[in-house]
């Protein structure tokens, strides 16, 4: 059975068939965040450190970074990204004590991240394109690190999830010529939207399974691309998740501060008997509570966790 | 693929492993519930009526109709609860077209609901226990209905999933020795509370996937069972019935009158493909508008389908 360890300066983080699943927090990303890139690129941190906090109160066991700001001074990311990265990772870990998911398209800033993170990060991502399997799997190699492998190539995404599955494949064989463990890879077998492409849905669920019968790999997937275009987004985004954990996928890029995706994880790892004696539930029914009276679910959640005082911290902790 | 055929006088329901799941409302059951039982001694039908005309607006499919009422005037339900099952069933039958679910531990309420009922019922329930075994499969074959088989026997509720799998064969193995199809037999696996005993959701996930593939049945719950005993059941529910879904399950006798556990299954119904182009999702979206804006959800629902005219009767309608 995979297990794929990540860590921070102090805890390990297990990404496995018998785990919790494992939540990483998307956030800190500037793509999209039009508000956040100028901050990064005028050297603000506020609303990283506001992100890396909230998340981790809403219960993200690890923290995705992506600091890929096109630059209104200097458009050449290879150039600017590798230094924003170490700062970015740096601000973090000085609030925060997760493991880290060092996520860009540029190999220099994914190797500036791999010497800047403490512990021992997840690299984000190896494709199946020639070009990129040649710049990761070295440094996958090098750094003795897991990665996450999306499984599109140089033909690009494909429809037909046999495809994809075999892409998933190919990257697994050729981290085997570098070395790489199957234990190691964590692939992203891609969501389509459900809008767009009615058979989305059920395409994850026979992929993650197969993935993980057939190649004992740990999978991850961006959660929230399968509502695209719907409306009520969260309610189908709750019931992929419980879905997608049935059917062995072991954690998602996603949005920590959602209280019914959230909810629907929680739940999820109680049905799957990953929750001893219901006690993750059971804390987290008082912040539902809390939420419906009034509180925002970042305040409510971290009030919880404050109340639990070392609770909190020595349940997410699997080592010191 | 076993397809199980339900009607009412006008409308057939399929539960099928290739049909979106099918809701069976649980209200009309005076068990543990005094003042419908009180009611229903005096003759009352006011909360029969109310509670049928709620659930379908709400999605129910099929309609449960238990009258296991014990009288305080008679406390012999062999003679009480026959006339009483038709009472309840004519007074369902004059005000909704959805077919129905007749559930009794009595056979002659059994007996007295098949004489009474128009189309095709569902009957609710045979057991693995020998006594109830020849009481009820020949009123399965006389009748040519489907039925609901209880995974327990004469022994009692095994908790481990083995044996109640080995007690579905065995019905399945007796009913076919009266010539019933596998495709006239629900199998409930029974769904124990995850709070006593935490391997009970994916005991369920796992027989429901053997009982499809080895038996080839479709298969119900009572859902609500698993998060009994625990905070915020209707989240454990919500995440609960996509899972199931996902394993395979086709159908659940639940309280349809709950927003949250609705909400779940037309996503996983979406999810599943079982939902041509969104359109029901696209519908509950609108309930679940007007219920953030104030409004109960059976006004809701209730409103959505009447604006819809026609639409929401023909969605449901297979055959006319």
């Amino acid at each position: 059975m995979a297990r794929t360890v990540v860590e921070s300066r102090t805890r390990t983080v297990t990404i496995g068939f018998d785990e919790p699943f494992c939540v990483i927090g998307e956030r800190i990303n500037p793509t999209g965040r039009r508000k956040l890139a100028a901050e990064l690129e005028a050297g603000d941190f506020t609303t990283v450190e506001k992100d890396a906090l909230e998340q981790v109160a809403c219960g993200a066991m690890v923290l995705d970074i992506n600091a890929g700001v096109v630059y209104n001074s200097n458009p050449d990311p290879n150039l600017t990204e590798p230094p924003l990265m170490r700062q970015v990772l740096r601000t973090v870990m000085a609030l925060v004590d997760v493991p880290l998911c060092i996520d860009s398209s540029v190999p220099a800033a994914l190797e500036a991240g791999l010497e800047e993170a403490e512990g021992r990060p997840l690299l984000n991502s190896v494709t199946g394109e020639e070009e990129r399997l040649e710049a990761i799997l070295p440094l996958v190699k090098k750094y003795d690190v897991p990665v996450v492998a999306i499984s599109n190539d140089d033909t690009g995404i494909s429809e037909d999830p046999d495809v994809r599955f075999a892409v998933a494949k190919k990257i697994v064989e050729r981290a085997a010529d570098h070395g790489i463990k199957p234990h190691d890879i964590v692939v992203d077998p891609l969501v389509m939207p459900v809008g767009a492409m009615a058979s989305a849905g059920r395409q994850v669920f026979t992929l993650v399974r197969r993935l993980r019968d057939e190649l004992g790999v740990n999978t991850t997937c961006g959660a929230s691309n399968i509502s695209f275009g719907l409306p009520n987004r969260h309610g189908i985004n709750a019931a992929f998740l419980p879905m997608a954990i049935g059917a062995g996928m072991t954690s998602a890029i996603m949005n920590p501060v959602r209280m019914a995706e959230m909810e629907a994880i929680r739940a999820a790892n109680l049905l799957m008997d990953h929750d001893a004696n219901g006690g993750q539930w059971i804390g987290f029914a008082r912040v539902i509570e809390a939420v419906r009276a009034g509180e925002s679910f970042p305040e409510a959640a971290r009030a919880a966790a404050e109340a639990g005082a070392g609770r909190g911290g020595r349940r997410r902790r699997r080592s010191a």
